[in-house]
């Protein structure tokens, strides 16, 4: 065999299905070999003792998205995709929303150019569609799928990007004859803001509101209504960010049936609970406001829930929802009108940087799930779910050479010093980890080692994904 | 003990505990004694061989109701309650209908001006609320309530009717307030309408085409909708004319969770399927738009699924949803538009008057039920569900002399020639049953004996109704 | 109407179908008229603020059954008819029990022979069947049954009863040709066995090591089996003291599959859990044994789900199980060698007596269940389930006389100072409750009132039954 | 690198995770690289247009066990393997039985002895306890499993096999105590012969009485009871071939409950069903034993029931289940007790050599899983369930070169004529599959090639496994 660029020597070679001591070999910026005594190779990286997982894909992430009036997103492509290699993945997926009354082309197109020449990792853009207009739904969406952007959000609440169920329908009518993946925020509009309005009436406006606001019923409503409207129509959507036990039954109960659901959580729905919002031990009233994000993390029963379904295989991935904000800031969550109100401080926390080492600590060194499963719910799911398989996603040859090194038994404290995203806290603050990413790899090059990124904005690009024909059906 | 204006004598008294040989003994109109040897009466009536049952209360008739331009109702007070006599019933249920944009006051006021003098049976009369204004919510409702219309209508569908989530909750925090019971339409406007354009577009328009727009995934969910948000608010709603096993596991889930979940199902649901709206076999091809109606029936499988249920306890009142058109006439079935689609056709079938023979016969005479169970779903708990017990529903001192006088072994075939609704055909033709009403009895009055009809318009009373205080409490 | 020997006047009679206000009349010790204003009565009672309701029937008790050597019985007829009057009962079904290798007739015989003049309320027997030989299944039983025994009990455990699988097929076969009720005592024999020895290896030989030796796990098993063998041979069985939530999710499963089970709890699980089996807070080392009963009680969420069943109709019959043994008393629980190791604890508690009260009162005066359910559950399902309907079990022309006044206000402390059951102990000692049966009337006769017994032994009969032939079917 | 024995060039490489384009390198009889562009190699074989999988391992087979008074089993070790290998398999788990009496490591050894010298592709010996004494339990069993036997089989049905519940729970509790992996044939023995007997007293003795003596409940029942018995010693049991929709409903249940239940079904369940059993058009009245196995197949609804299992990863490992008999032998389906009832006809049904292809054929040809999941299910998962992970089971630098080669295109009709197994018939016969293994490659060697098998006997090894020190847990 010819020489390498590179080779990974002495590591254990992690993949969803194998873990064997193997060396990897790369090539022109692509995992050419997993083999035995791979010696040839202008680089040679000592990855004993450690482990060699497919670098970390991270579907769900929102990076310099409009955000509403005065408030302003803490991370930049930059700034985040920094953090992302610095936390061990290689590959985000932001999302470019459509405002309503615009086009949604114009809406990627502007996205997209934010991102070029700033990412520090390879980015693939999923769409938020809060507007389907016949225009939309007739030309543009079509277009945008062929020309790479394959995979859309929907969101069944929030005022400017709702959508009801008639547009539900419509979009997931148009989904199935493009064959595209359509993500779902399931909590219901309505239901929230009834209990929104009747919690301020009654003085219950602290941070803490915001889980009152959004009980377990309310994404369990909704995700049963997305499950029924996917079923109409015969298509695999993806739940995202399943916060609990009510919604997880659900999906049980979809998969249980034969459906094609989906379904995704994220780290803050494994480790935090609704009580972190209650900003307990803390001087600051508002502390609680650090922790708010929709759905709203639950309860210890509600974790555990969670956890089983991942051991089950009900979920297919594991997400931040990234989505930051600072928090000592009039632009942040303590904007003006966010004091007076849970209501107005902006829903998001910030988790791109520790989703994984939260997630491996957790999950694996707790016993909770396998090496091959974190390898899975991380990395190759992802790439398998949103079209970037067999590009991304796994250790063989014909991979994008995205590695993460592994340090199993490294003990870390998750603290906001160390951190590089754009926030200026993390909700893991003092959080505790046993295993930790100690080199990012991308393209076979070395971006991230031991906290420091290494690598240049503009290094990781945007990529075009191609649906699988046999997912475009008639409708 | 003193004397009887009445004495029915011999029979076997059935109520929804218990079946004995006992004598009943009425005055003023009221059971006043159930007993044996009773023989000092006015009039003595021998029921030898015969079951007292509770006189059949009937809580889902739709009488005199406007159904939209160019649509007339079949039905008057006068022949819908005559029809209900002749079938065994002392007491249905209308709905009085405000139009959207209207007083619920003047709708409900208009609507019993209509019944008052008309009725051969009693009447206690439902509200449907299409227009949830601040107005209706905050004064007239309450006030209505207080004045004995202590029930009231949702939809979930239909394009004059429907309310939205938010309305929905408006409404149930309402009626959690004032102790009044709800009933919903569950069936999802949105995916009617998606479906129903999609059919018509695939030029599917024949009467069949009303099942295909309506599939049991659409009743399921709005049922998990509304149960959703029942849980929400804590108020115990009824879902009514449930029709198929989708929303039946749905409902049997939320009370083994220990929701008060309550629900309603029709004969059209125990004994018709989708099939009959083919018109299979009959040369006219709108022979099927005779069984439209909403919910459509389903198969037999779902017919087995409801029998369960009703077994099970899953539901505790089998009403006719009674919603009578004639077919060959323009203002009914085959309206100009219906003849176009099955979107115009009326839906509805009448049932008033076969309700109870068509359950009797399926449920106790083939063994599915015992009489007790008949006499619970169709009487006592409706009585008990609306506010009309302990007057109506059972036969003990103290009831309102509604009595029916059931021949167990009588063998008929039910006919259209026979009846006296104002419908021009039944969708049970020819079905032949075991077990069949010869005498109704009501306020200690023969209203009807073998088919013949003998009280004049007027005797029967539209009744005030009062919540259980236990009811009201703070939302 | 001629007179009456006995006018109950004024109280608010209640069926499990009805409450109403009414008098009752009495003649010949059967009850002969439910009437408004009944005035000649050779003796009236006033029941003015009273609950008139059925005399209660415990279908489960163990009155005078051998148990071992060395153990002895704490009631005989006599004195456990005496509780039970005493405790608003009018009906006691105990247990003829077959020793292995013994006549079951010859069994029956000798039980009724004991029971014959000495009770205070009508007794209808069941058996026990612990060796079901060719002669015992082929004549005996049938001719049992023929006899008026038509109800039998069969364990799934305890060394002297246990039958094993074919058994308890064979047993079900012939119950099913001969249309006879079978009771199932379910808890798995041989995971007992297993954890009792690992138990006592390990050393906890103390009152609790009942608790764990018999964990909710063992009973499910057993439920799920016999439930498994009922379907095979299409028998409708009894799976009597259910005492927590795991079998009670197997016998909701059966019903929710239109399996014909039927289910009995008690009180004690209800309202005792298996901590009391610790004895916490009291000096005697061995207070725990005086909740040893089998199965043991729970915890605080099985009893909820019990309830749950309750109000949801999963459970049919509430009975005590009475099983009374002296606490101090070397022939009741210190027995020497229940000192040495809770194996040898008798298995059983006092029940006969309190039963009615507590279960009133958490259920009833609680709010969890209604009147009527409180009539049917304690009452009428139980003279349904084992033939005793229409004789007993509801108050109407026909039934015997045997009624219970409840003042519904009354609140009481539970003493055993003020018991008549034979053992020297409550489990229920200070228990509160609200709701007493203040006089019990058993064929129109005076019983019991406020705590003391009028009646004389003897007075009480040994019923015979008689099958439902519709349940008598080909195996 | 160095060079290498063997490649495989231009294949497509499966595993559990991924799907890519590589050429594989052998050094020594194992995978040494995965690789693009391997061209140093003694031999050279073109894969192109093929999938390269990890070769098939079946981890439930039965060969040359004793079976019973006057019954040959049809196959030796080495038709057995020879079957195997021109099946697609490099590895089986065939059972050494311990008869009633006898010493486990008696039957081991003698069984062993068997295998040596006689195999064409490595073996791993499982061993069936059928007498578990005190010395099994104490002395044999921890000796064998630290020899290298981790895992065995219990059987709930078999006169000769059968063990009680209490010898289930003691094995079991050893097996926690070894860390060995514990497989168990699930159905009733009493309920069997209950209906057995009572199906030959109707006269039912037709090879179909075989189904119908063993219905789905009495799989069901005793899968509870051993998922029950598994839960209370916390021991992750294997199910084994399971047949139909309610075993498992039961084994989702319990998964869901979060119990480490895993198990295993076989394509006689995914393809076959019980009317095969009345050999319906066919003269010969017994053909219908050629597929009489236990437990029996089902219906095509239990097919689909299975089959969605395996979709949800309720089903680990396909498994063959061969048990082969001639059946024109009178030592084999056809001897003469045999054609005077169904229950003495031998169970089982020759497969080890058609399992792939059906499995291929039916799952991923038809679409119902990937490629991905035909390799853990076939391969991958019986290695990691009993301890031959990580040295067989996929395609990655360390494991063995066992490989298939499959042509996913090509169309084959099974026929007993091309088969190599030691049976005459296939219940297969005339199955027409798209997917056929063209090559089979063990230890580097190809042993097989287009249906000629060019192992010698002896070629394959007895492979000793090991127990996870983590499974060895105190009971």
């Amino acid at each position: 065999m010819p020489e390498f660029d590179l080779a990974i020597r002495g590591g254990t070679v992690v993949t969803a299905s194998d873990t064997v001591r193997a060396d990897v070999g790369v090539r022109g910026g692509r995992i050419v070999a997993v083999a035995e005594g791979i010696a040839d190779a202008a680089r040679v990286i000592d990855a004993s003792g450690l482990l060699v997982l497919p670098g970390g894909i991270d579907s769900h992430v929102h990076i310099a998205q409009d955000s509403g009036p005065g408030i302003v997103m803490a991370d930049d492509f930059a700034s985040a995709t920094r953090a992302a290699a610095a936390g061990g993945n290689t590959c985000v997926m932001p999302f470019a929303l459509q405002p309503r009354g615009a086009s949604l082309r114009g809406a990627v197109d502007a996205y997209r150019a934010r991102a070029e020449g700033q990412c520090h990792v390879d980015v693939a853009i999923h769409m938020i569609i809060s507007d389907p207009t016949e225009a939309v739904l007739g030309q543009e969406l079509p277009a945008l799928v062929a020309d790479g952007y394959t995979s859309f959000k929907v969101f069944m609440t929030y005022d400017d990007l709702v959508l009801n169920d008639r547009q539900l329908l419509d979009v997931f009518h148009v989904a199935r004859r493009q064959g595209a993946r359509v993500m779902v925020h399931a909590e219901g509009y309505d239901a929230i803001r009834y209990l929104s309005e009747r919690l301020e009436r009654a003085g219950e406006t602290r941070p803490y509101g915001h889980a009152l606001s959004r009980p377990e019923i309310v994404e369990r409503e909704a995700a049963h209504r997305a499950i029924s409207h996917a079923e109409l129509i015969d298509l695999p959507i993806v739940i995202v960010h399943v916060s609990g036990r009510e919604a997880t039954e659900q999906i049980a109960w979809a998969q249980g049936r034969g459906l094609k659901i989906r379904a995704e959580t994220c780290p803050q729905y494994l480790t935090l609970t609704a009580e972190d919002m209650k900003g307990l031990g803390q001087d600051d009233p508002m502390a609680g406001s650090k922790y708010v994000c929709s759905p709203p993390t639950r309860d210890v029963e509600s974790q555990e829930a969670v956890w089983s379904g991942i051991r089950r295989g009900i979920f297919d991935v594991v997400s931040s929802d990234h989505c930051p904000f600072r928090y000592d800031d009039p632009q942040g969550k303590l904007n003006p009108r966010g004091k007076t109100s849970f209501r107005w401080i902006p829903n998001g926390i910030p988790g791109i940087e520790t989703r994984l080492p939260v997630f491996f600590s957790e999950g694996v060194s707790k016993g909770r799930i396998s090496l091959n499963q974190f390898a899975a719910l991380s990395a190759t799911n992802h790439a398998k779910l949103y079209g970037l398989y067999p590009r991304k996603g796994s250790i063989a040859p014909g991979f994008d050479a995205d590695l993460t090194l592994w340090d199993p038994n490294r003990r870390e404290t998750i603290r906001q010093a160390n951190l590089h995203h754009g926030s200026d806290y993390t909700p893991w603050e003092g959080f505790e980890v046993t295993g930790w990413p100690v080199m990012t790899i991308a393209g076979g090059q070395v971006i991230a080692e031991d906290g420091r990124v290494l690598s240049e904005p503009g290094r990781g690009r945007v990529l075009d994904r191609a649906v699988d024909p046999a997912e475009r059906r008639e409708a």
